[in-house]
């Protein structure tokens, strides 16, 4: 009842907020590269910057030039925000902010700690992460743990305006970046694994007042997706085509959430992101093709509605949840330049698609070890077009519960999982942090109860058979679908993504390194360890005519789950632990951001 | 009556450890520039490197090397060993060691994490601190929060022994770096705010089975001090010297906790520490001299006997302990040379004495400020002879209980406190992190609860009148007993210094800023910003030719007990918080190394 009424609101306050002019700011601010104005880099998840101090030929004398604890242990993911001279950053759980002074290495100008109920701990699935602020007009906008989304004078740290965005006591929780488009500040979800309805919530920046929401699963209305106009493979989608591809009530505990990045085209004023998981693992429990979890969205900006859409994973039986970012480049796809959205899916299948309309163009493995699959299907003709082409012998829907289904690749956490890609318009790449891990999969039945983990399968994860890398940092080529070239990392490659103009890539190890290598061969050129694990994302930016580069360290998210949350159980962290363990001879919990330069001032 | 047992007992164990031939692997390897092998440099406590690869010329170009975060809050005292391509670093509470591979940047070979009651943490008066491990064939040696004494294997980290030093629940902490003498490691006792009577005790490495306990106050047998062979100013200290200058048995709960550092000089066989306030803070609660509260100790290394004593502050008023190193150096005085004891006591004045015989050759104030005694008397022929002259005004006994006497210089933090000075035998200079800050103090009546807070006073800490830094760095010249320069710094220099051949001295900030300056002017050479306020020790190491410079970040202490405990209250954390409330402006907890060197391999 509750979910239907604020589905009504929404409606309303859509048609209110309709009109709503342009917000120039942010478009004018993303192709300003002395700054870093939002966690993406960019509207389009580029990731990339046009600063060409720091490049291949000088990069090996990088060197820390500043550094900052955050106060704050477990998982460090997101990066800071750079705004004329000031740094942004936060932390996971309590969801500290630091306005941090660039002229005086990081003097702290104010920090915003918001007080929260440590109850919301245990309901945040992979450790207690965030990843990130927005920005516009002055203000700072955090998505808190506990589901409150606060608007802070970027000034002074005071709360303009808070908003309850979900209700923690039902395993809401939160972890997403917000992101800004025009007047809205969007907001994503977490906790699938609690049995949570995803939805998307788009708040007025002035006010925080509800412009929209979007549900992922559920009635049309709820979910603002058009019968006759809302588009999969360019086929209208039809009526009321979640609720039938679920059994019974099921979808109300559908999970769906959107604790993944947003990407927006302003030309086409379309929004992208994807949606997570269905509720529960044990997938004999939720009969049908379960949409639009594990699905792409494209939206219209100022209303919510869905142009298009694109279920990856129908029916899902591994957890490979489609929430990873949708990267917006204009690339040439066999032979034609094409408006493409570039999609690294959890389910080890790189997606390229017309992001205007949705056509699906290219979907290929991007770690060799992808199993559960064949491929995708991708003949236009074919009734299953756009769907996986499953190997039975890792369906963990076949055996039903309490079969252990061993081998499958990739692991739950995907061939890639939150960790953004970068692009560079120089290289035409993307370059991809990735995972390298298969898993054993048990499924068991299990009861809804609000609150309490509704996760209905038992993982351990370890790395393919006869390897002991267990990530790669790869280049990859999203016209063709081929890995150009791929860089071995002990672990998950956990981190973010930065390219830039100089030519140089940029990504952080589990151990702790900042690494860089050369945009067109992966060749490294510089590493080093900083204090802790990285799973943040670098960014880049300019300040007194200087380059710096940026990042988080702070090892955790569900990778580094056992470290961050002190399990041993090799199952526990939903089957990361076990897989993962030796990280504990490399580094230990921490969060700090370290800043690098060029010697010189 | 469990205080006499122990004296008994101590006793006869001193008579059997008596004979113990001298582990001559310490002498040899604290000349080894290359390690660094106690927490103190060496025994004479010089901090002190003969190498000299970083030098004035090219300290300007240092970068961080790697860093590690050792995954603890809190303050980080103390500092790193170094032992043949192995660092050890420990932690605050839980007192986790971390054995490093510096050959791998860091690669944590082993770690030990005690498991330990959290209840000792409110019974920590002043952060939950530990300063460093000790080290001695193939042993680590940690002196453990709740007072386990434990002994490690150093390649395992496997416990070989652990002793229990005192009992938490009677507020009987540690916080103190143990020292190896010979075949016996030193430990020391922290809780005088809890009325604990204070401790040095001596474990054979080998076991752990006690060779001999020194208290500070109470009988001449449990003090192991002997009423005609112990002098001070030469003379015989006679029979019951301690319990003669106590009020009943005020003595048994009277402090003199032995919490600071030690020293050792290896020709005359003698050990040197000094003791901390008697207990309460309210003076007139404890009529007499409180013999032996503030006080150094010269004792013999093999039976703990006191050679000889030299109380500094007696009756104490201000809670100026004397736990403050003592420098062995052989320095002029006077135009002779001696060998000398130097000690930068907490009541404000730098003392030099002769070791040999514990002669007072020189005691002048190291900060101007000072205001609560005009001079030690130098008179040989007076009756007041070593003691400081008064100043009413600043008499927190005069007025008795519940009266604030307000403008007392130094603080009760004093001028230095646990921070190390280091000496150069290049410069024949002391170079002394100091506090610059001054305190109201109104004592009050409080009764004796074991295990409760037995303070019975109320401070609250300020920059001296006119002045906003509250701290200096200075270069002291110990044979005059003057300044030979003088840094000013925003915050207590809580971190403690380093000195080296290269003619570079380190030190850090609150703040959190490594700093290097000429030892012979002071000039600013190099400064960068750690990811948290520096406390710990810096010192230095050279690993496959190359020289490195390391110390642990991570904020706390007495002085930035606000930020560690999260106190806001301006009088809390003994009076701490007020004074150093701006600290919060400049960083956030942690607890990290860093390791700097020169840029290329």
């Amino acid at each position: 009842m509750r979910y239907l009424i604020v589905g009504l609101l929404a409606g309303v306050a859509s048609l209110a907020a309709g009109g709503a002019s342009a917000n120039p700011e942010l478009l004018k601010m993303e192709k300003d590269a002395k700054n870093w104005v939002m966690p993406t880099g960019n509207y389009a998840n580029h990731r990339y910057s046009a600063l060409d101090q720091i490049n291949t030929k000088n990069v090996s004398k990088l060197q820390a030039n500043w550094t900052f604890s955050t106060g704050v242990l477990r998982g460090h993911e997101g990066g800071p925000l750079v705004i004329d001279g000031v740094m942004y950053i936060h932390t996971p759980f309590p969801n500290i902010v630091y306005a941090l002074d660039l002229k005086d290495d990081g003097k702290i100008i104010w920090r915003y700690e918001p007080k929260q109920d440590p109850n919301v701990i245990p309901v945040m699935c992979c450790d207690t992460v965030n990843r990130g602020v927005a920005y516009v007009d002055g203000k700072i906008f955090l998505n808190q743990a506990d589901t409150t989304v606060v608007a802070l004078d970027a000034k002074s740290g005071n709360v303009v305006w808070q908003k309850k965005n979900g209700d923690p006591s039902k395993g809401e929780t939160a972890t997403a970046a917000p992101m800004v488009v025009k007047d809205k500040v969007l907001i994503g979800i977490s906790g699938a694994e609690f049995g949570v309805r995803g939805h998307i919530t788009a708040y007025n920046t002035s006010d925080g007042s509800l412009a929209w929401r979007a549900y992922s699963v559920g009635p049309d209305n709820e979910m603002l997706v058009d019968p006759e106009k809302t588009t999969e493979h360019g086929k209208p989608i039809g009526k009321d085509s979640s609720l039938k591809s679920w059994e019974g009530d099921q979808w109300k505990i559908g999970g769906g959430t959107t604790w993944g990045w947003f990407s927006y085209d302003p030309d086409l004023n379309l929004i992208y992101y994807g949606t997570g998981n269905p509720s529960t693992w044990n997938p004999s429990q939720r009969p049908g093709d379960n949409k639009y979890s594990m699905t792409i969205f494209a939206r219209d900006a100022d209303t919510g509605m869905a142009k298009w859409l694109y279920q990856m994973t129908p029916h899902d039986e591994w957890d490979y949840d489609g929430v990873n970012e949708m990267i917006l480049s204009d690339i040439s796809v066999g032979g034609t330049e094409r408006k493409a959205l570039v999609h690294f899916d959890r389910n080890g299948f790189g997606y390229t698609l017309d992001r205007v309309t949705g056509e699906l163009l290219v979907a290929e493995k991007y770690d060799p070890v992808v199993n559960w699959a064949t491929k995708i299907d991708m003949d236009k003709s074919s009734k299953t077009f756009g769907r996986p082409q499953l190997v039975e012998q890792y369906s963990t829907q076949k055996g039903g519960a309490d079969t252990n289904v061993q081998g499958i690749c990739p692991a739950a956490l995907g061939t890639k999982d939150q960790q953004p890609a970068s692009y560079s318009p120089d290289t035409k790449m993307f370059y991809v942090p990735t995972n390298h891990v298969c898993m054993d999969y048990e499924p068991f039945r299990v009861s809804y109860t609000a609150g309490q983990p509704y996760v209905g399968a038992t993982l351990s994860m370890f790395p393919p058979k006869g390897k002991d890398n267990m990530g790669n940092f790869i280049a990859w080529d999203a016209g063709t679908g081929k890995i150009a070239w791929s860089i071995p990392e002990r672990f998950s490659v956990w981190s973010g993504a930065l390219s830039t103009k100089g030519g140089v890539v940029f990504y952080g190890t589990l151990e702790g390194y900042l690494k860089a290598v050369d945009a067109k061969t992966g060749k490294e050129l510089y590493k080093f360890k900083t204090p802790s694990g990285i799973i943040g994302n670098v960014n880049t930016y300019e300040f007194d005519g200087k380059q710096y580069i940026a990042v988080l360290s702070g090892v955790g998210g569900w990778a580094g789950i056992g470290l961050a949350a002190g399990l041993t159980e090799p199952t526990a962290g939903l089957g990361a632990v076990g897989g993962y363990a030796a990280l504990r001879d490399y580094t230990a919990l921490g969060g700090q951001l370290t800043v690098f330069a060029l010697p010189g001032d």
